[in-house]
């Protein structure tokens, strides 16, 4: 049997009853955290608190080498383990895929997503956000600026009443080869940034801080505004909204500081 | 402190580890269960495995009686409880917006989604989904046929090439007035010959069944195929998909037992 299961947010206690429960059953554990991280703890701190052993993998460990997870879900039961939600990457679907080849038993535990709490900590509506999207460093892309798909994404969900979740790239250092080996994290104000100057930056935008941690931080404010600003501890999102309803209005106001200016040329 | 708590898709076992410890440390407990239920436990079961009083709301109870909860929040830790995530509802941001004009802490502990469960679960990619849309019951919009706006919303995101999750109605029995008292969800079977009546037979759905409990079902068939058949008890979703990318067709194939003429028809 394999489990795949999804850790949440933010530190151990992000998990799922369930979770804990299939992965301190569990006879082997593997774990990712090149799709995402958990900030709040450590795989240290993690394998302490649940009295298990963690086989963490890079992405060639995973995608290049995924027999020995394999073979340890077909003797046993075996774990494996991502930050927020599992199956968020194909890496996940295609390694299930491969489990079922095999005839393995595959189970899925879902986790938290930044996506619902971008909603929740905001206040704004769950069903009025579109398609979301991705902003890489740009030494990732190669290309100039932001990129064109990036923006088109907002611009259309815009254009259908629809807000845009943007989710900020990570890299895990040992991914970039020659360059030192810290992880890195675009910030909130990094992104802000790069719209602002590329895009609009009259418009409004929503940083999350540290979504599914003890003290998330909310900040509305213009994009140019937000770029200014520091937001400190990874992870960070920004949300592009747009036009806000009623309730939506307020919460951001009461939640994110709008500047009341702001809210009332966005809202609709 | 008011403490708004997400329990997850299922059971008693499906909230966080953070949530269950913020449950059991409060003075007081509120739930509503008007917007969405978990099904595999019961409200009885859930206040002894947790050893909480849960004083259950109904909508009115919530919406227009909300002052004996933030009259609890002022004086002590008062949590609010809801299936599934937190915030998803209009209603909750309410009185998450009235708590704060009062001067009241508020917390906010996500729970798992079903968003992210029927992408994990089907294996098509979660960036890949449109904006979400319900299917009410025909008693419950009044007008023929399924409601042009769902229709168009899945017309609006097949267009980009995104998915549609439909969430499917549910009515807690006490809501109907003068109507038997037990609660009605809504079926992938029904929703499969909605859509098959009124939109187009012949395309792709996917019904998922029971997400987030031990053993949901993944189908994935022609609308009026998917009509025909009997999905067993509730909660379930239908899924409308965008043409398919590779690994998801193989994942229909692997998890939901498409028939082959089917996904080539709907692979890129």
């Amino acid at each position: 049997m394999l489990t795949f299961i999804g850790l949440g947010l933010y530190d151990e206690r992000s998990i799922t009853v369930e979770g804990r429960e299939a992965l301190r059953s569990a006879d082997r554990a593997f774990a990712e955290f090149y799709t995402s991280k958990l900030i709040g703890t450590t795989v240290e701190e993690l394998a302490d608190h649940h009295d298990v052993d963690i086989d963490v993998r890079d992405r060639a460990g995973v995608e290049q080498d995924a027999e020995a997870i394999l073979d340890a879900a077909d003797d046993g039961d075996a774990a494996f383990l991502t930050a927020g939600d599992t199956m968020i990457s194909t890496t996940h679907v295609d390694l299930r895929l491969r489990a079922h080849e095999r005839g393995i038993e595959t189970r899925i535990v879902h986790g938290v997503t930044a996506q619902s709490a971008a909603s929740g900590l905001t206040g704004l509506q769950n069903y009025r956000f579109g398609k979301a999207t991705t902003l890489p460093f740009p030494y990732a892309h190669g290309a100039d600026g932001t990129p064109k798909s990036v923006v088109d994404t907002i611009g259309d969900n815009r254009e259908r009443g629809l807000h845009t979740l943007v989710y900020l790239d990570i890299k895990v250092g040992y991914e970039r080869a020659g360059v030192d080996a810290d992880d890195e994290y675009m910030t909130g104000e990094f992104a802000a940034g790069e719209f602002a100057r590329d895009w609009d930056g009259d418009a409004l935008g929503v940083v999350v801080a540290r979504a599914g941690s003890p003290e998330p931080v909310v900040a509305a404010d213009r994009l140019s505004a937000l770029a200014e600003r520091e937001f400190g501890d990874p992870l960070h999102m920004l949300i592009v909204p747009a036009s806000l309803h009623d309730l939506e209005a307020e919460a951001l106001s009461a939640f994110g500081d709008a500047p009341s200016d702001l809210i009332d040329e966005n809202t609709v």
